[in-house]
């Protein structure tokens, strides 16, 4: 069972500290604490433990530092700022845990993009001394990357000359589409191991600064305290991130707001999130005082936990099978009274939150059906998840009612930047606009009618067509699955977050199975060996 | 030696028949005509021969027909329109070729899609029949879809269900961003093997029309009437497309225009490209009183030949060494003149030829550098081949010269949309567009400082430095460079064309590769075979 949980005081592989309006976030991984035995942790590389510890430092200081308007991404050790992902361990690791791991990596990287978007939460990396592979595609995620100008510090992606595989973790696409690094010259770069230092890095535009050794640290200090004027103030004291607990009973994981049911037989997880019960509070400043015990923080920190329990500990999901529960009004009413607050800091660090896990969400490598039953609390943000499945099954009962909230207008998007329901009705955007601008509930069959359900089943079919359906997806492919949901979920044009994961991730998924990188001849396999790895020259 | 040449005087699988401005195009595919051994060609299924005759016959109505405004695809056989591509034929086929033959198709129906945009020859698909898999994708790039309304004629994406593989033709993309098909309905669609019928097939948005059998074949063609009255007329009689041959001695293959050497060993092949000798058509009415003889057509459709016998028959050859020859002035005075009447018909026909095997280039999994040398002649169109390179490699000579010509501005899009200058200069579009809208031509050293040139090489360097440059590239891995250079090659925003190359190829790429498709106890293995497929569950 993996603890997600982390917290500042007990990192084992990041320093935080707080200076004002910039918090210094420095590497330091501790090579003796794998997350999973059988490789050590040389030279600031990293694994899906330290990747943990990243994604919890950037979140703590989006809800506890309002504080910090720029954070300075470094390393303690004074010979590596970062080796990139720890190649023992990906050699060591199983298809799907090399997949689920990149995914993570790419989402925390992603989340630092967004706490500058929509947080005001600038990043410098200052890049010390060697910045490889992954480390270097941490830089990339940073708004501006300065480098110190010496022999020693290089910035390189040299995963396709020495292992044969990708720099999966965004590298290739935020070069040329964030970065816009000429494209020839992102050839040359990606195929040299040794990578670019100084004058020539910054040409390329690699990175933005390059600071002589002496002048290095007293100049990004000036440029982050010079950011950090430049941002507009939030707030001086934020709210503590309480732990994400949850009871685990068989296969039971049941949390606050969320229970997760395991079918293993079935290959099923049946995924209850519920909606708010008791007083919520009413603006920015009543989340101030109540924290993040509030159901709106609470409740999708939990359901974030509960997709990162089922991608890692339970591969052999098929399928996750959605139901909400509780009270539409009270649900609405939360999400109302956040997005008429929005220009508080803290309502609008919320909804970025659930935006955030809506869009993990939607990037489950997992099937996902949603039931809409009498029961069903299919309201605002968990009506959003329930369209967000690749099939809507609703009971054709009065009591059944499908309610469109504020946030699905444009509040919570996709990776590719367009709403739930834009993506929907690619055919009829009038459709789309109508739906999310006046919104409101719908009964089962006016719901059917408007399009937002996909199959309305009678009561007396319920019970068997479910059975069917469920029996039906978990008995196809996966491979296949994930090929073809990855392609019908994300319509439209792509952007560069979506090109990370419906491209760059696709092509990766291929060559990390491929012998030439993880055959028993392959580079990656063979990395650190004495022998040279042994390639099949067919182009495909 | 694979000969792309077919004439429909000798097609085996495809019935044209002229009938004023409609065509009608049928499949009747020969069970006994497979391209090669092993496999029965039954229910209209397809394999690359059959898909080259379809290349052909579109490519022969553009250049030969251009009284014909509408082509109807049809069946020959009453109990099948097409079964898709051969499940024999891709079950015994290796991983590359595989690849390859779904990437030429892929490039045959956007050829049709490309006819519709920019040649106003519009497309209709009369599904007669079952129309499964390869069949429907091939509808799905005509214009309009009109289907029998019976028991028997349905639509179909069976390939996850049954087979464990993607629709990998642009099927899911086309759906979903081409017919903008609402998300959950196309996820239905692509997990039943039996498809849809009739109305439901309309109401979901997967056919345009459907009819009566007794009032089928009447519907379609007054629709085809219709649609043909409302387009303009182009010219009556068109030019004959004689068919392209080369001479091969050994490692060299001989065209009029166009060599290429092999050097095996290398796993290279150099391209030799040669612009026009003696008098050129001044207009579109001189290049009808040529014919495919001139330059302009004959050079471009040899380079097409040459990419397609690279991919096909040297899977091994990893790099292609770019090299252009002849008059710069003269290849410019061509594309002036086509530009400069592009109303005209046939210079339009010449200028989409000369565009879609820019894209072909442009989609080599081979890694491809230019060498721009003393000799070089990298103008207009082969300066567009060029920069479509991986890299440039430019000598540093009085005599070397690059000459943007006039198509650089826009007549020769890449997949995505973009000139490729555009997508080199992400960073800059005003260089872009400058060095687009001012054409004119650069020597070495202010080429390189305009950022068209990879390096720029001493004289000296030249010999040693070229040779190094290919051998370190030639050593790399093959999968993760395709990855790569299909990542960094196309940057900024996506669309249907790009995505299904892009995102839809990848993911197709790599579940071909998987045991649950493909290993021994796979479902396209074991389709028709007593037992059922096993699959790792394991989602990823």
């Amino acid at each position: 069972m993996t603890d997600f949980n982390r917290h500042p005081d007990s990192y084992h592989h990041w320093q935080l500290a707080i200076d004002g309006e910039v918090a210094h976030l420095r590497m330091n991984v501790d090579p003796e604490h794998a997350f999973r035995p059988g490789y050590e942790l040389k030279l600031n590389s990293y694994d899906l433990g330290v990747d943990m510890e990243l994604a919890d430092a950037i979140q703590r200081l989006r809800f506890e530092h309002p504080g910090v308007k720029v954070v300075v991404v470094g390393s303690a050790q004074p010979r590596a700022f970062c080796a990139g992902a720890n190649i023992g361990m990906l050699g060591a690791s199983s298809h799907p845990f090399k997949v689920n791991f990149c995914k993570y990596t790419n989402e925390t990287r992603l989340s630092l993009e967004d706490a500058s978007q929509h947080s005001n939460l600038r990043s410098i990396c200052a890049i010390n001394a060697a910045c490889a592979g992954g480390g270097y595609e941490l830089a990339l995620a940073c708004d501006e990357i300065h480098l110190v100008n010496d022999n020693n510090s290089a910035v390189s992606l040299p995963e396709v000359p020495l292992l044969a595989v990708l720099p999966g973790t965004g590298g290739l696409t935020r070069l040329v589409d964030k970065r816009k690094v000429r494209r020839d010259r992102a050839d040359v770069f990606c195929t040299m191991a040794e990578g670019l230092r100084g004058k020539k890095a910054k040409q390329w535009g690699l990175v933005d600064e390059i600071w002589p050794k002496s002048k290095f640290q007293d100049s990004v200090d000036v440029r982050a305290r010079e950011l950090a004027a430049s941002m507009p103030a939030k707030a001086a004291t934020g709210i503590t991130l309480e732990p994400i607990t949850h009871e685990r009973d068989g296969n039971r994981y049941t949390y606050r707001h969320v229970e997760i049911e395991i079918d293993p037989e079935g290959r099923l997880a049946t995924l209850t999130v519920r909606g708010p019960e008791g007083d919520q509070p009413q603006d920015g400043a009543g989340y101030e005082r109540a924290g993040s015990s509030a159901w709106a923080i609470r409740c999708f920190r939990e359901i974030d936990d509960a997709l990162l329990q089922l991608r890692f500990d339970h591969e052999q999901i098929g399928l996750i099978v959605l139901k909400t529960r509780g009270d539409r009004e009270a649900l609405l009413a939360v999400e109302n009274a956040l997005q008429a607050d929005r220009d508080h800091w803290l309502s609008n660090e919320i909804l970025c939150l659930m935006a955030r896990v809506l869009r993990r969400w939607d990037l489950n490598a997992r099937s996902m059906y949603a039931l809409v039953d009498a029961e069903a609390c299919c309201a605002g943000a968990f009506f959003e998840m329930t369209i967000a499945c690749d099939r809507v099954y609703a009971l054709d009962d009065e009591q059944v009612r499908l309610a469109i909230g504020p946030l699905s207008a444009g509040a919570l998007p996709m990776s590719h930047g367009m709403t739930r329901l834009a993506n929907r009705f690619l055919a009829d955007p009038e459709q789309a606009a109508r739906l999310a601008n006046e919104p409101r509930s719908y009964g089962a069959q006016e719901a059917d009618e408007q399009g937002l359900v996909t199959f309305l089943l009678d009561p007396v079919d319920w019970d068997d067509e479910v059975r069917i359906a469920l029996e039906e997806r978990v008995s196809l492919s996966p491979d296949a699955l994930t090929g073809m949901e990855a392609s019908l979920r994300f319509g439209g044009a792509e952007n560069c977050d979506s090109k990370i994961f419906g491209r760059l991730s696709a092509w990766q998924n291929w060559i990390f199975t491929r012998p030439n990188a993880t055959g028993e001849e392959g580079a990656l396999t063979r990395y650190g060996a004495p022998e040279s790895a042994r390639f099949d020259w067919r182009r495909t």
